[in-house]
């Protein structure tokens, strides 16, 4: 078999696997090449002496390096194309998401673009003892920052029209957003959407949420902050309710619950992902709460049962109708929810790492209903 | 002519034109497609309820309503090619970033794919009055944040070992970063990888920064905020010294400044790009301070003269060797620079607005050099 030369072109961000396997992130477009065991980057000028440090031995070029001049320096084909020729290749395998307009311009010279059916790092989804505790940093701060919003609602009280009060002001999602994005920016992170979406508005399950918290009312909070400095997130939902829920939502709520334990149950190495799915989807069944689309929106379980959480947010393994196993070292959400479009939506996350026996927390939270 | 159908496949962050076009965001690829007039979105079914929901006029399918089922599903590549025979168009015009996988997924399906070597929304870079006031608090946000940390480091002191210190503790890049940051959180915005980066740390453009600072060290502060509501940027970099600077870092931050001016001076619509570039080559070629590539690291001028701002931090037009004419309504930023291997770097950076007569600052901020 012959080395396989793996090609990337883009932004760090849109292609976590370049930083990933080289250590290097900027917020302009680079070209990465893995040819065998060598690791290539092009980048601008301007961030040579930064690719040159990133600690890991990779081969760093410029535009200029590789003599292009005018315009063509600015062009992110003609970088991919010189670093090819300069190394001789003729063949190359590339990212579903790779960029068309250079795969077309390499194919017009000659040179041979295969897309991969898999994940060009298999390897990224196996998290190191490193990896671990970074996204174990990022979910302790959500983790803290959901106990301290849990608190403010439990500790708020409803005025004669059911709206949530706490020292006689009024709780908005806004400000209960803001009291967890403060608790994230004292850990170091960010995070851009946090969601907390009281009643109906929770029937979307990325609806962020706005205006006056109610007594009664279901509130989902999901907090995923990632890490400014090493930029692994993490990734933990909640759903509560001040005083009573309704009978519907109480239903909904123990559904939901007992759908992530006996997801959860079927966590270990060598499962397949869409075993644990289909588990949610058969206790939801089973409890007559699973349906498909209704009217103009989704209603009942409406998206996958996980996702693997590391450099991007949503990441391999998926847990969902989709083919492959669990590994070990696998860090992956388990996150059932149910949504009633006018009504509202429970969900409840947890991130793991996956075991030879079964699955860890990476940092256990308590599940509070009605508080 | 027949009417283009514009494609586009991936997130939003990746193509920042979806939102533009559709006014919606999301953390997961969709299908975007712009046919004549009419906007069309593919979203995953969980998204239904808020990409209906855009204020846009979008017609919105999910897969599933897409006829899919199974692994197919959850494939961007069958989104697309079912949207196109939904809609019996054969021929689509793509970004250059556009997915590869699923260009050729559709081209063996028989869909022409022609690759645009234009922006597909040009409009894009000339901002609406509503986008101004967008970048304009984002900036706003850059200028408070520069003016704190800009007072801090004033009113430090060295120690005997020209260690800056305020209060007795010693100012390092993180303490100032950590400043700069907690102010744009206050303005609802997030940046992630702020610069306050001293001395010979400065000669990387993009190096953040860490540790003490000094006195007689240019300290280059680049504050890139985003919003986090709205998410357009601003970008402002001011170089400052404590104390005395030395004699060539004087010379080289009077270049910068002249040259930021005189490029200021070429800015109106209607003038090329290149020519306003090409007119702080020429400053600091007249200084002699232009040089290129030293050893394994640039020197000298080693970036381009600026970039547009808007959802995209580095967006259209670019103001550099590149193509294109300057227009009203462009927001760029001006920002030389000229950076020393082993030495330091000097970057001034404001951001503008294009006017038909010149240019306007979107909100000017003090060029302090030695505090």
């Amino acid at each position: 078999m012959k080395a396989r030369h793996i090609l990337m072109a883009g932004t760090t961000d849109s292609f976590p696997d370049i930083e990933y396997a080289s250590g290097f992130k900027a917020p302009d477009p680079v070209v990465f090449l893995r040819a065998g065991a060598d690791n290539y980057l092009v980048v601008p000028q301007m961030e040579l002496g930064r690719a040159s440090r990133t600690g890991k031995s990779v081969h760093v070029f410029t535009p200029e390096g590789l003599g292009l001049s005018g315009p063509a320096r600015g062009r992110l084909r003609e970088w991919t194309f010189r670093l090819l020729r300069r190394l001789k290749i003729e063949s190359v395998i590339v990212p579903v998401l790779f960029p068309h307009g250079v795969a077309k311009h390499l194919e017009k010279r000659g040179i041979r673009v295969l897309i991969a059916s898999e994940p060009l790092f298999p390897e990224r989804a196996v998290k190191t003892s490193d990896e671990l505790r970074r996204i174990r940093e990022s979910q302790q701060a959500a983790v803290i920052a959901m106990r301290a919003a849990t608190a403010l609602i439990t500790n708020s009280e409803p005025d004669k029209a059911g709206f949530l009060r706490f020292r006689g002001k009024m709780i908005t999602s806004e400000y209960v957003r803001d009291l967890i994005a403060r608790i994230l920016f004292e850990h170091n992170c960010m995070s851009k959407d946090i969601i907390v979406a009281g009643g109906a508005q929770a029937a979307d399950p990325h609806e962020i949420g706005a205006g006056p918290l109610r007594a009664g009312e279901t509130i989902v909070m999901d907090i995923f902050p990632r890490n400014m400095t090493h930029g692994y997130w993490g990734d933990l939902t909640r759903t509560i309710v001040k005083g009573s829920a309704t009978l519907f939502m109480k239903k909904v709520y123990h559904a939901v619950k007992a759908a992530q334990a006996v997801a959860l149950a079927h966590v270990k190495a060598g499962v397949k992902c869409s075993s644990v799915h289909r588990s949610v989807v058969n206790e939801f069944n089973r409890r007559g709460l699973f349906s498909s689309v209704s009217g103009n929106q989704g209603a009942g379980f409406i998206h996958s049962t996980g996702h693997g959480v590391g450099l991007a947010i949503h990441e391999a393994p998926s847990v969902s109708t989709a083919e492959g196993r669990l590994k070990a070292g696998n860090v992956i959400t388990i996150e059932p929810g149910l949504y009633y479009p006018g009504i509202g939506g429970v969900r409840i996350e947890d991130t793991i790492v996956v075991t030879a026996s079964g699955w860890r927390y990476l940092v256990p939270c308590e599940k509070k209903f009605e508080v």
